[in-house]
């Protein structure tokens, strides 16, 4: 497959993964809170229950409901396996926020100010707009916009997920990229006619799994990282 | 009314008149096109076709309708209104795109940014959200998120636009403010349990123009631009 680089005019970023380490980021706020937690452990066993939650709305059990909704549906279930009591509601509350503050890899920043030189960067993820907005303000992502599967009120992998980046920006999703660690996410993205960046994130469920990294020529572009997706694309 | 100021958490803009000068802006573009056009004229009979245009979408007279698409709909009459001949449709499109081009106020990018350090600031604008993202990144606005009427699908001064807000951020309305150059957005805002901050923009119209600036009780601050709205904000 050939791309020109010059007809991409907006990249589309997978966040939970692809910019930020949510698995490091929720084990390390698990383990300080003291309360003698496996932090590595509560923070797969809540991201498990991530998908399974969402195909219910998206096969349409639950209306719509935001991801924040969503993960605290699911850390009620983690809490309760995990045998935690006695946390207060607000205590709750703040860990259930843990996801909008997240920390980026450390290439992230410095990769997005690289390709927003030459490139309209977004968000495109299923995070909502108030987690999206408040991780950036506090890890300095440099979006020109935020999408959101809210804005859609259709979870990725929906199409209208995918085709709602050109829509937005008045172009052919060919012009469109998303960039993402998942193939799946990109094999959607691809379906539904955008380009498609893999980066590679080997310790996005940190560092005892094994993370399919390995190139895929369905994909645009392979990257090891923001830095070097930002070379690979003349920024 | 009393406001306790730390009650404040969300400042949602109103952009055109408040954030960007709309009207100096198109002129200087219209001017430049060395077709012999009135700029200042143009400028004001595009805008005049604005409010009605939403009017025919928030009465359901007209499917969803982007702001883009408004204001080409408005554009093709007032091309037509100049005698206005010869253009090619490339310039025709270029030309409706003005709109993401328009220059911010002398105060605004350093007033957002002292506003930024204490509150989360995002957009409340008709505007679509292509063209609030290309205005950002041309103008330097530094939004936390870029929030309009596309989001919603529904216009201001709709309800839904207002509430929109606090729903998105999961706060009580009270806890976001809108800040606006106009009394009737402003009012309609507080109709929905918004906080108001009134924000002077003498010249919005043009320097030929009278504009109500005067001050009303009703609205919770009163200021002469957004550096004067950031001190009495404490930022």
């Amino acid at each position: 497959m050939t791309v020109n680089i010059s007809d991409i005019k907006v990249l589309a970023f997978d966040v939970f993964g692809t910019v930020v380490d949510w698995h490091g980021s929720i084990a390390r706020e698990v383990n300080a809170m003291g309360l003698g937690l496996d932090g590595h452990a509560f923070a797969s066993a809540w991201r498990k229950g991530y998908v399974p939650a969402m195909d219910r709305v998206r096969k349409g059990e639950l209306g719509w409901t935001k991801i924040d909704d969503l993960h605290r549906m699911i850390l009620d279930t983690v809490l309760a396996k995990f045998q935690v009591t006695g946390l207060s509601p607000d205590a709750i509350a703040h860990l259930n926020k843990v996801w909008h503050r997240l920390d980026p890899w450390p290439d992230t920043v410095a990769g997005l100010q690289r390709l927003k030189s030459k490139f309209t960067i977004c968000t495109l993820s299923n995070g909502n707009l108030s987690l999206l907005a408040n991780m950036a303000k506090r890890a300095g992502l440099p979006w020109d916009l935020i999408l959101s599967a809210e804005v859609f009120h259709h979870y990725k992998p929906d199409p209208q997920a995918y085709l709602g980046v050109g829509r937005v920006f008045d172009l052919p999703a060919a012009q469109t990229m998303l960039v993402a660690a998942h193939k799946e996410d990109l094999r959607a993205a691809a379906g539904n006619g955008m380009r498609t960046a893999f980066v590679t994130r080997p310790l996005e469920f940190g560092s005892g799994r094994t993370v399919d990294i390995s190139r895929d020529a369905a994909f645009d572009f392979h990257a090891t990282d923001f830095l070097d997706l930002a070379s690979q694309l003349g920024c």
